[in-house]
């Protein structure tokens, strides 16, 4: 089979090998995968800026969905032609988070879905509503389970809440769907007009420009009455913290989803203790999450915004555009056979 | 009656005054204070540091206990002669932390405890159990809330699960008496091997020197087997932040109780993102919580910590014991009418 | 002012008669109402069913909604003009339920609010959303706060999600509405195929006609793919618990909102057990949750369903078409001044 | 190797079997077994009456303890040499219950733990803590993790609570030492006033006698000033739900555990809905439920209750001791080799 791999970090070195086509080991469920998306963490990966100790070659994406092709022996849940997604986690199947269930995602430390077949355990793969195509389908693993935990699981999101996420991601189009979903007002930051007139469409109560409202936690609090959000989705990390800590009411949650903005920032403590806040770290979620998500996106009928559907041979144009940041929501690669 | 109180920001400038005896509004009740403790918070307020816009002349000091010697029309659950302790926030009953619930704590901006009588609303009284003395009593309000809802409340802590509590100082004392109740597993860290010989025989099962030992954080991983601890309880803020996010294991939970550390610091928002983390800021608690304690209290006949109980009229000594950080548990004073 | 009151049980004895206009009391709040809204439990106080020891003559209704008139000295948060609902626990403000919050309900023993004006302590009322008229609105305080609290507070239904709603009466109509809020799939049940049509137009995605289809439970089982439900909000007590028992999957809740089939019933605990199910009485809520419900109908507009309203003359026909069951949603009755 | 079996139902038919050693497959853990213990439920499967439609065959009792011989391909966790208990839900490992995951316990449908050698999924072995015997260890799959679900993970009993246990079965002492370990008061009830005595060494702090004080509810309410328990913890069913229900305060928990009493009684929901209570059905645990119980245990060095140890070829005397149910905590029968 065709797989994408990087002998050595860089994008530059992302390249087509062949591999023998993978058997399914006992309990193992073979799958032929249709498609696989791309998170801003792949990227991270590739450019060895994740995690620099990753053996390589790495088959980068953790997220990818296609068709079941072969069953091990043992396999008792799924079939051939059965239409699956692969979890972030294999071995976070259920239950809270350990050591154990988190430290073997896809796409790094193991081998994730920029290839033509992966073979994984049974309970790594779940089914995926019918309404989706593999495309979408590939954008749920990380992104829609991160948002789905952030909002509903660990969130706990209720209806008349008000729910401020930050930017137009892939992560944070899902939350700004979820929360909606759930019956939550949704206030959504970007720093471009056109975006939030997108996000709009898809829901959005409130939008705020952060570029010409650089002080947006000042125009949420506004936006509240002056009590501040239930909710903020932080995605920046040490470019926005301080100001979510601002934005937040009394007793509300900050759910950690990513650190765009960088690793490390001058954040002060005090907020949190005096305004008894939770900062809620957020690292995708359980196989069963994923099922429960996958229910509500199949009663709903709701759709992941894709932004644009990259053809298996331009896997670098489709990280180049990632990397650019110009993107709306999710980016997804077709696996041709 | 007799009051403590700050003109001017400065320890130097706490005097006593003489002030009307107040009498119960209706809906109020007024108390003999027979003892007030002080606090980290109280002392900061009269340097100044807490809030620098604090309206002056201030009584200080949140935390009171005393006898009821008048009650308003209205009142239906107090008579004379209870004993009881005053709320730290008066208007916090019950239910989740508001602006409007915890906006008006004693001991600045409203007047405290360092007097002979207050009168307060009844709800912001709380029937004291009846084996503690009032300088007992007094001890709760602040530290002993704060650490009930760090530990038990927010903090769901259960049998079998370990705690690491950091210092020895008045909430963290209390800390480990809420911890052993619920049958945790407590490991507590300090600078004198004194310190934590005297923690030992209230229950620790196991000790850190952090001066011996610097990281402390890594004492702490060993001590579980390299998985971390359930539960930190954090007081340090800047100073020690960094290494509570290293004890703490995947999905475990730091609960910011103070900042003696410091107000700001370089932190990394990644551990919380990667290990699922859950950073809970603990400001004290409400009315409800605080009678949950007393129950709690009564049961297990426990006495809180009192380092040392100072006379009324050596309230400024009993700042200055404070300030020079060497006590363990919580330090009283005596209030003769 | 005019008032509706019971000198002897049976509605036959409900007359109008003149007592004084109230005044605020220190920190109460006078309201005039514009309309009260009548529930089962006030018919059958009426009746002498509810509580054969009430105290007559009893001012019926515990739902009512009108304008503040007058503040009595101490009251800070409302100002005449305000337009309020009253709480159906005036002392239920915040927290988990206590013998003391809810021992006080208004429409007995306290009185109700079948009059032109009330007088209650400040925190006994709550603002009403902007968009409601006095007869929707003063359709919130018992049913809608009932219905909230099944779903929300103590159900947590979440998007995806499966309720199964008994009946299409007050409390189960705003049960399907606060669900569908909420995300979640509503399964309805009915003997009437025209109330099952009209539930539809709000929002039920199934319906099941309990007349026609005696084995409700069956349908609904194989509704969800013969999983269960995972919430039946049960209204119907003796005549329906067996069958909601056999409704709902393993791990499912059952909330305990009525018993309007009867009282007591040959029930067994070994499907409780063996699913380790949860039945959750519901009684009412604390003025918080009606808070939180209030947010969320203002955010999505939602409008109460009203069956029928009545002039304040006709309050014995009202409560004829209330015990005659054919009703669709609330009844209210307007009260003229 | 030897097995008990049943090929009718009915206690006499309890013989002694040869059957083949297991051999582990894929995935697989072989257990020589030391210890078995004995449940009511294992009774009542033997007699017939649990499920009338059990194929036989069977080899009954779903908690037996040992030491591993053979671990088969694809086994990561456990090797040959450990001591492990089995899991009554072989498939129940962590998160919510749910069909699959409960609908093959051991001890019928299964083939249960009366044997000398068992081999099952990796999954379904958990370590036992090293200062517990074979006999000891054998009594916690079903009754300590059922009470561990109860007091611990779904009641969240808090220090200051208030539990009352009925009984001193299997579960009920269990329930008893979960709830003190978690700083809750316990109050006891048993016919015997012996067992009554011997529940005080074991922490109880309050007993009564239900047969010299029938209204033991009365009793329970007084022990707590007229409020009721938190929590009662519900053997008895059809028995004793009623006065349960009259024990338990305003928003407490009844947790079922058990229907000694009989399948079926006229119960009134009433109550359940006015005091807002929770009935909460508890059908034993998931594995790593079991795992933080052992936690706890290890940590307190908790001893189970062990009434007494039947050797090998006195399993029939074993469950005739059971059903004279004259017992206090739980019956374990050692297995020779």
């Amino acid at each position: 089979m065709l797989c994408y791999q990087i002998p050595h970090f860089g994008l530059a070195s992302l390249t087509l090998a062949e591999h023998p086509t993978p058997e399914p080991a006992p309990g193992e469920v073979c799958v032929r995968l249709h498609a696989a998306s791309i998170n801003y963490r792949d990227w991270l990966m590739i450019e060895g800026r994740y995690n620099p100790k990753q053996k390589l070659p790495l088959i980068p994406c953790s997220d990818g969905a296609g068709e079941v092709i072969a069953c091990g022996p043992g396999v008792t849940r799924l079939r051939t032609g059965d239409r699956v997604a692969g979890c972030f986690f294999p071995r976070w199947i259920s239950g809270p988070p350990a050591k154990e269930k988190i430290n073997t995602p896809l796409g790094g430390p193991l081998d994730g879905m920029l290839c033509q077949y992966r073979s994984l355990p049974e309970d790594a793969w779940v089914p995926i509503p019918s309404h989706l195509t593999y495309e979408e389908a590939a954008t749920l693993p990380c992104a829609g389970v991160t948002a789905w935990s952030a909002i509903v699981e660990q969130g706990n999101v209720r209806p008349g809440e008000t729910v401020l996420v930050q930017g137009t991601g892939g992560v944070s189009i899902f939350a700004l769907q979820w929360a909606k979903l759930g019956g939550a007002r949704v206030i959504i930051t970007s720093s471009s007009d056109d975006k939030l007139a997108r996000a709009k469409t898809l829901g959005a109560d409130a939008t705020i420009n952060y570029r010409t409202t650089p002080d947006w936690d000042q125009a949420a609090r506004a936006l509240t009455n002056g009590t501040g959000v239930d909710h903020v989705v932080e995605v920046g990390g040490a470019g926005t913290i301080a100001r979510s800590l601002r934005a937040v009411k009394v007793g509300g949650t900050i759910s950690i989803i990513g650190v765009l903005g960088g690793n490390a920032t001058e954040t002060s403590l005090i907020p949190i203790l005096m305004q008894n806040l939770r900062v809620q770290g957020v690292v995708v979620g359980s196989r069963e999450m994923f099922v429960r998500m996958n229910n509500a996106i199949t009663q709903h009928q709701i759709r992941p915004m894709l932004d644009r559907v990259f053809p298996f041979a331009q896997a670098i144009p489709a990280f180049q555009h990632l990397a650019a940041r110009a993107h709306f929501g999710k980016i997804s690669i077709t696996i041709e056979n």
